[in-house]
């Protein structure tokens, strides 16, 4: 079903109807953008924080286009799930000035291109796009309303300063001794009839009121009573305005408010966009996102993770990309459940394939979800889905990353970071060298990954672990005296060589000492403005976060399902002992840190800090 | 004529013979946006310098969507211009991921809004806009060919790393044991064939090449001739993509390379986006920027610029839209010259009206300028217009500056800024304080302008000169005993005053000394940038600038006609002479700033600065 401007308030209790009967809610969205810039770019080796700043500067710079939803819920009587696909065009609300509503977003040609390619209406989406405002949006523009003096006046000089005293100076003529309730002012242009609104307000303020017409302006005396219901008229129209333009916030709010379960494929940007786009600005810190989104979407499963890790289904997908994974998924063994469209939903279940339209996207995306989970949880021909099963469990709020050696991103809990006991920091190296040649100079440690490359520096990822222990003794001493080291390795260029967790630590004390000086002043600005974002008051939509497995009803009835409760808890307790078993990122960090700091007084070898 | 990616080349002929053979060449564009942010906001008292800069973020920023021109060339036989509008839908070029091309701009909402009510269609701007280069991303585009090794090599990890290792070893046997020149690979993915390509190519170079097929890849060894030629194939395939997708910058350079007078309607933006899009990077100098747009185009009209200064025509206008000027245009005493649009081309003269059509509005320019230009100059019924008439040259290479002082942006000297002797900086006072406070503050000023209002600061500008000399003893000063100064004016909330000389002086201190220090890492990283952009060798194009006022020919029949040549240096003359009778703004600055120094040490006064 497809959603536009014009057609959204008369969809709106469909759509609020559909999120409420559901099992679970597929979405998907497309944007303006992906990044190719420096600044955008994932790296193999980023830490969850840098892997989220990215995702952030992404989904804050780019739009989007296009929200796709797609309700699952469970037909007892046909003993399948009815599906029903909502595609909505989307497009950031403007208004009247006074609103301040403009987003300035960021486009990338390619994207533009590739969503052209795939249909995508660029006309619909300006002229018919459901308007929204984020909360921030909405709190800066109701202080606007009640302000509502934000427009700058315009100076005046020469010919229209002798024209506006004239003016003025018959207004006051006319108050003074006329009986009449209004008066003409011929106009020659919309310009001076602007400056007439401007100084009239100015000196005379509700006492008279100004309307432009065709060549002239009406200038009319105000009762007390005529004065109280302009000012409260003007802020209502605002309001109402405002009110219209929330928009697709809505619907955010409705799947925000239901606590089901949010499906998606590789899901990180599409989150970052939900929350960005319809809630309010991304925090800085992984942690901070991480509370918000719980409190947003307690219960999301990235179709991707389950791809790549469950160990029923991994084992039968070669690829993991969503239009792959739903051609393997319409075969055996995936069989289950039966999935129809709602017969008022038209279109996706023609065998026609429409992918990158974001409501198509989400319905195949729920179907996969369904059939992986089905597989994944034995569940037999005309049974619903166990959504609690623990197999499912085991993947909830867990996103994929991609490429990167951090298994994934873990929304409830601090991630198992991989030691990185087999990375090395290569740095120091002249301007030119080349992937080929740092690749010639590792050739003895067998396969050897590359991340990281800039132009002195890199890193490398050795694969082959009986190969770890000599990287240091080989590689990353200076050879001074080649006869005594006949054996030693001769480097075939000047580079240093260090551990990972040596790189991180001196990161980190660079971070903390070196920096702080000089950037405190830019620290400053910046606290300053999140302060702004931060004071704005929580949404009540989204402040309790109990989440919702149970399909047809609110959060409400959630207490009555012990099973749900348990087995999240049980979810929530075997995070925290997997936790216990690892160190966690900051404090293998943090170890590190301290034995750099610890050693680098007694150590005679001078490291350039790079 | 709407011109598009498919019909591009076959009109380049066209649109090349009607730049040889117009009188002058009107242009206007169309941008994805204006900027509402306060860093792209003007105000009435920027310098000249902070106007630019402002307009050069707006440049940068936004997109070019379309780009319309229209040439005027006289018709001896018909005793009228003929008009050949080009309508060019324009989109950054994208292309291989080798050539690294893929702009990321900025949209403003409200624009691409008002864009759509203007018919523009964004389906057609994407798919079939043309594409365009320029000269600093071409130059970037080259050494990437050059280099050929940009794309980033994929880590291979677990059971991938056995796939591969295992295709490796199986080429390995091939190429000692086997007599075939060719192998076949089955791959289980597209992902699969890129390490395998990429693990070949690294190990083998250009001895092997790989050939994706459905689900194998095709290995065959080289010859030594298929080798080179295998190399200069894919650079040649490179290349005459790229020189593809150079596009539209061909059309700026006959423009350029023409020297025809280049007619535009408030063109400021026109200008600057021309150069951005289609030629390099914007210099942050202004000066600068003057220097490269007269390489450019020598000679160039505002015709918002005449409708504001020119004696004849400027007071039978009351509007200076472009819009409303076609209007007043088409009737009398604006008569001659006549213009008819050329058979070819359909469409304008229909009197249908398409503004923000860029080609209508690149029309009606030139109408308006034709018009205008022939009032001015006292044309009459089937003459042709003496571009270089007095009247004009007063004219060229001035822009119209909305919301300014400045009388105009001068293209070819330093402006004459106003003394601003009239204007003083209110500052010091508290946040909250409204536009309503200061002027209520000043009221016993008469008439008084705001402008550059920020929380704690703004200026008022005085307009009646009698009440200037005493605003510094009446505001200036606080007062300490009010008994005293009964006469004396009290302030109605805590600020300070200064005059405008001695605000810049404060100004121009502070960035000299305060803060050099502390910016200083910033500027290096800046300048850094700068060097790689400047490193491009001038393009041939636009090295020599002879203005071309004469029609039907290229800039080397210039020389010939010295009537020309005299009224360009009259007006060079002319400016400089214009020039001495005033101090230029840096003087005043360094004026101020001079006196400012001089007594700041004697002063028991202590200032603030803001």
């Amino acid at each position: 079903m497809e959603v536009l401007r014009n057609n959204f308030e008369a969809f709106l209790p469909t759509i609020e109807d559909a999120i409420a009967e559901a099992d679970f809610i597929a979405i998907d969205t497309e944007f303006t953008g992906l990044g190719i810039e420096k600044s955008f770019q994932i790296d193999y080796l980023d830490t969850v924080q840098e892997r989220y700043a990215k995702c952030k500067m992404s989904a804050e710079a780019f739009q989007t286009t296009q929200y796709g939803l797609c309700t699952f819920s469970w037909d007892a009587a046909k003993h399948k799930y009815i599906a029903k696909p909502f595609n909505c065009y989307v497009f950031p609300a403007t208004g009247n000035r006074v609103l301040g509503l403009d987003r300035h977003f960021t486009c990338q040609a390619s994207s533009l291109s590739f969503l052209r390619d795939s249909k995508f209406d660029f006309n619909k989406w300006i002229s018919q796009g459901i308007p929204y405002v984020n909360r921030d949006e909405e709190a800066k523009a109701r202080r606007k309303i009640g302000v509502l003096e934000s427009e700058d006046d315009v100076p005046i000089t020469g010919a229209k300063r002798v024209y506006v005293d004239e003016v003025m100076e018959t207004i006051h003529l006319w108050l003074q001794n006329a009986p009449d309730r209004t008066l003409d002012v011929p106009t020659p242009s919309r310009f001076h009839r602007r400056l007439i609104h401007q100084e009239v307000r100015k000196k005379y303020k509700s006492a008279l009121r100004t309307v432009g017409k065709d060549d002239k302006i009406v200038i009319s005396k105000q009762t007390d009573e005529e004065r109280t219901a302009m000012a409260s008229d003007r802020t209502k129209q605002l309001t109402d305005e405002l009110n219209d333009l929330i928009g697709f916030r809505k619907v955010f709010e409705l799947l925000s408010k239901s606590k089901k379960p949010i499906v998606g494929h590789n899901m990180m940007l599409d989150l970052l966009q939900t929350i960005s786009s319809f809630h309010k600005r991304l925090p800085d810190d992984v942690r901070e996102f991480k509370s918000t989104l719980a409190n947003v979407f307690p219960i999301v499963y990235d179709t991707k993770h389950i791809a790549h890790t469950n160990p029923t289904v991994s084992p039968l997908l070669t690829k993991s990309v969503l239009g792959d994974v739903f051609t393997r998924i319409s075969c055996p063994p995936f069989r289950y459940p039966a999935i129809g469209i709602d017969s008022g939903f038209s279109g996706y279940d023609s065998g026609e394939q429409n992918y990158h339209e974001a409501g198509y996207d989400a319905y195949i995306t729920g179907v996969v979800f369904a059939k992986m989970a089905a597989l994944a949880t034995n569940t037999v021909e005309g049974q619903r889905i166990a959504l609690q099963s623990p197999a499912l469990m085991e993947c909830v709020n867990k996103l994929h990353l991609m490429r990167s050696d951090v298994p994934h991103f873990d929304l409830v809990a601090e991630e198992d970071l991989p030691t990185r006991d087999n990375v090395f920091h290569v740095f120091g190296f002249e301007k030119g060298t080349s992937y080929g040649d740092v690749q010639k100079e590792f050739i003895g440690l067998g396969q050897v990954g590359l991340a990281g490359f800039e132009s002195t520096r890199c890193f490398i990822i050795v694969r082959d672990e009986s190969k770890i222990p000599d990287v240091i003794s080989t590689y990353g001493e200076i050879v001074v005296d080649v006869e005594d080291h006949a054996e030693r390795h001769q480097k075939t260029f000047s580079y240093q060589l260090e551990t990972y967790a040596d790189y991180m630590a001196k990161k980190l004390t660079r971070q903390e000492n070196g920096l702080s000086s000089s950037l405190s002043d830019l620290r400053r600005t910046t606290a300053a403005k999140r302060k702004l974002v931060d004071c704005e008051s929580e949404d009540t939509a989204t402040a309790t976060a109990t989440p919702n497995f149970s399909p047809g009803s609110s959060s409400a009835s959630l207490p009555d399902d012990p099973s749900v409760s348990d087995s999240v808890k049980r979810q929530k307790k075997s995070s925290v002992s997997h936790r216990k078993k690892h160190r966690t990122a900051s404090k293998l960090l943090h170890e590190a840190a301290k034995r750099h700091l610890s050693t680098s007084a007694n150590s005679s070898s001078s490291c350039t800090i790079v």
